[in-house]
C-alpha cells in the first residue's frame, strides 16, 4: 500500500499524541519515523511504532519526561531522558550539542536512561543545516557476539558521521557496525531464503546460513564476519558505540541493554539507566572556512562518483545517495507500507480511536 | 635478532638526528616508533625508518619544520605541520587538543601538511594518561578501492579510539578502517601463501587470493570485504577518516595523498598539502566522575572477558590487550628484528656514520 508523507505524518502525530505525548513531541517523534520511512529504511520508520506502543504499554517508555542536563562543561554533557521516547530524547541531545559548537567550535553529549532513537542520520543531519559536521550513535538491544564468543553482548551499535558538501548533498555515512541488520535477516526470514555465510552463527557460535538462528539463541556477527576478514575491528568499533553512549552517561552497556520488544523483560541487575547515545556537533569554520570545505567535498564526492568501476552498470555509491534517492522518489509517488504493518498500525489506531491508514 | 629497548631507542634518536632533528624531535620520533615495535605492531616500527630517511633524502620530509596553528576557536584548530615527520607533527596536534580539553571539556584538532604518523594508538593513548578519551586517525597512500571501484582511491586509513579503565588496562581500539592491512599481505608474500578471499581484488576488480595481486595494480579491500559483507561500511568509515583528516584540514584526500614510498612521485595536481589526520580529546569528567567511570569500565571489560567463548582455548580479547602482552614481553626480553630489516637499518647507519646495531 502506498501511503502519502502528509497522510502517514498525521497519523503518527496522532498516535504519539494519544500515547500521552505534547503536541511538540508528538511532531518531533513522527519526524524522525517518517525521515526514516522516506529515506527507505523502513525498518526504523513507522513499522517500529507498534514497538514503541507496547513498551509505553509497560510503563517503559516515559511520554512526559524531564529531558535534562545533569553534568556539562563548555563543550561537554551528560543527558538523563527520563525514560523518554529516544526520538525526542536525541534532538535535545543534538540541540544542546549544536548550542555549544556555536560557542565553542565543537559539543558532544551523551546520553542515559533512554529508548531506541530512529535512525541514527536523521540526529547527526541536524548539525549538517548548520554548517556543521554531525556525529550520532546509540547502543542497542545485545544480538551481536564479539569475535570468539557464543554469546550476545552487543547491539547492531550503529554510528552516523554526517558532513556537509555544496553543489552535491551532503555525505552520510549511517551503518551498524555488525555484518548485516537485523532487518535483512527478516527479509531472508520472509522469503525462505537462505543468507550468505558470515552474518550470523548459530547457539554454539558455529557459521550457518539459516537466518532463523537467530530465534534459537543465534547471533548477529560484527562487521568483518570473522577473525581473518576483521571481526574484531568491527568488535572494536561496536565497543567504542557502547562506551561513548553508556559507561560514559551512565547508561546500561553491553548485554545490560534493556530489549526493544517488549515481550522480553530488562535485566534484573541494571548497571545503569536505560540505553545511551552519543551526539556531536563540530564546526566547519572551526577548522577552515565553509565555502572551502564545501569546494573540496564537492571534488572528492566528484572523484570518487566518477571513479573506474568493477562493472560498468555499476557506479560508485556516495554514502548517503540511495537514501536520498529514495527520499525524493518517496515524497512524490508515496511511502510503500507492507499489508503486515498496516494491519499493525490500524490495529493501534482502532484502540485509540485515531483515524484508520486507507489507501 | 633481538635488540634491548634502549639499544633500538639509542640507535633510532642517531639516525633522526643526523638527519637534522633536534633533540627534541629525535627523541619523540623514536619514542613513536619504538613503542610501536614494543606493541608488536613490527610493521608500524624502526622497520619504516629507511622510509622516512628516503622521503628526507628526496626532501619531501622537513626536519627542522615551523610547526603551528594556522586556525581556531576554543576547541578546534587546524595544524600546518610544515612537511614535518609525522612522528612530531601528530604529537604537537594532540597536545593542542589535550589543552583544550582541559580548559573547555575537549579538542579536536585536524592536520595538514605532515608525513605518516606512526601508529593511531601512540597518539589517542596521550589522551588516556590525562582520563580522557583520546581519537586519533590520519590518511594514507591509496591502496584501497572503495566498493564497486576498481581504482585505489583510498588509504588503509586507521583510525584509533582509547578508554581509560581502573584496575584492567586501557581498551584501545587501533585498526586500518581496510579488511587486512598491507603488513598482511607482505607476509603472505615473503611465505609465498595464498591469503583469504576478502582481502584484494586484482587490477580488474575480480577477487583473487595472490597477495602479489596488489603490486600488479590490484587493491586492498574496505572492512567487510564485499556488498554483501558490508564493504560499504568499511567504505564510509575510511571516507570519514580522509575527510575529518585532510578535507577539513586542506591536505590531500583521496587518491591525490602523496605515497610513502620515495620511488614514487607524489601527484602533480595536488588538491592540498601532504597528508592529513585528526585527533581529539575529551575529558571524562566532563560527562561523569572518572572514579565512576572507571569502575563501569572494569565492569564493562571483565564481563567481555568472562563471557562464553566457542573454542574453549580461545578467550575474548578486549581490544589493546594482546598489544600490552607484547609490550610486557618486548620490554623484558627485547624487540626481534628480521635480517632484512637489520641490514637495510646498519646501512643507513653507515652512510650516517651512526653506530651499527649488534645482537
Amino acid at each position: 500500500m502506498l501511503i502519502s508523507e502528509s497522510t502517514l505524518r498525521s497519523f503518527t502525530e496522532n498516535i504519539f499524541a494519544a500515547m500521552g505525548c505534547s503536541a511538540e513531541h508528538a511532531r518531533l517523534s513522527a519526524d524522525v519515523l517518517i525521515k526514516s520511512d522516506l529515506r527507505g529504511i523502513d525498518s526504523h520508520g513507522v513499522a517500529r511504532l507498534q514497538g514503541y506502543v507496547r513498551l509505553w504499554e509497560k510503563k517503559r517508555i516515559n511520554t512526559d519526561p524531564d529531558l535534562r542536563i545533569v553534568h556539562e562543561t563548555a563543550t561537554t554533557a551528560t543527558v538523563d531522558g527520563d525514560a523518554g521516547l529516544g526520538l525526542v530524547v536525541a534532538p535535545f541531545a543534538m540541540k544542546v550539542a549544536i548550542e555549544k559548537a556555536e560557542k565553542y567550535g565543537s559539543g558532544w553529549v551523551s546520553v542515559r536512561n533512554s529508548n531506541h532513537f530512529g535512525i541514527a542520520g536523521y540526529h547527526a543531519m541536524k548539525a549538517v543545516e548548520k554548517d556543521m559536521i554531525g556525529f550520532a550513535m546509540t547502543n542497542a538491544s545485545p544480538l551481536v557476539s564479539p569475535t570468539f564468543s557464543s554469546e550476545r553482548l552487543l547491539g547492531t551499535n550503529p554510528v552516523c558521521y554526517a558532513f556537509p558538501a555544496g553543489k552535491y548533498p551532503p555525505v552520510i555515512v549511517d551503518m551498524a557496525t555488525s555484518a548485516a541488520a537485523n532487518g535483512k535477516l527478516e527479509i531472508a526470514q520472509r522469503a525462505g531464503m537462505q543468507v550468505p555465510e558470515g552474518w550470523i552463527q548459530n547457539k554454539e557460535g558455529e557459521p550457518t546460513t539459516d537466518p532463523h538462528a537467530l530465534k534459537s539463541g543465534g547471533a548477529l556477527l560484527p562487521l568483518g564476519s570473522d577473525r581473518d576478514h576483521g571481526s574484531h575491528k568491527g568488535f572494536g568499533l561496536s565497543a567504542t558505540v557502547d562506551i561513548l553512549s553508556a559507561v560514559l552517561s551512565g547508561a546500561n552497556y553491553g548485554p545490560w541493554v534493556p530489549p526493544f520488544v517488549a515481550f522480553l523483560d530488562p535485566p534484573n541487575d541494571p548497571v545503569g539507566t536505560g540505553i545511551g547515545h552519543f551526539v556531536g556537533a563540530m564546526r566547519i569554520d572551526g577548522f577552515r572556512p565553509v565555502a572551502e570545505f564545501k569546494q573540496h567535498m564537492d571534488n572528492w564526492i566528484h572523484r570518487f562518483k566518477s571513479s573506474a568501476t568493477i562493472d560498468p552498470n555499476q557506479k560508485v555509491i556516495i554514502p548517503g545517495e540511495p537514501e536520498l534517492e529514495a527520499e525524493a522518489a518517496r515524497k512524490l509517488s508515496g511511502i510503500p507500507l507492507v499489508e503486515a504493518v498496516v494491519k499493525d498500525l490500524n490495529e493501534i489506531a482502532g484502540r485509540f480511536g485515531v483515524e484508520l491508514l486507507r489507501s
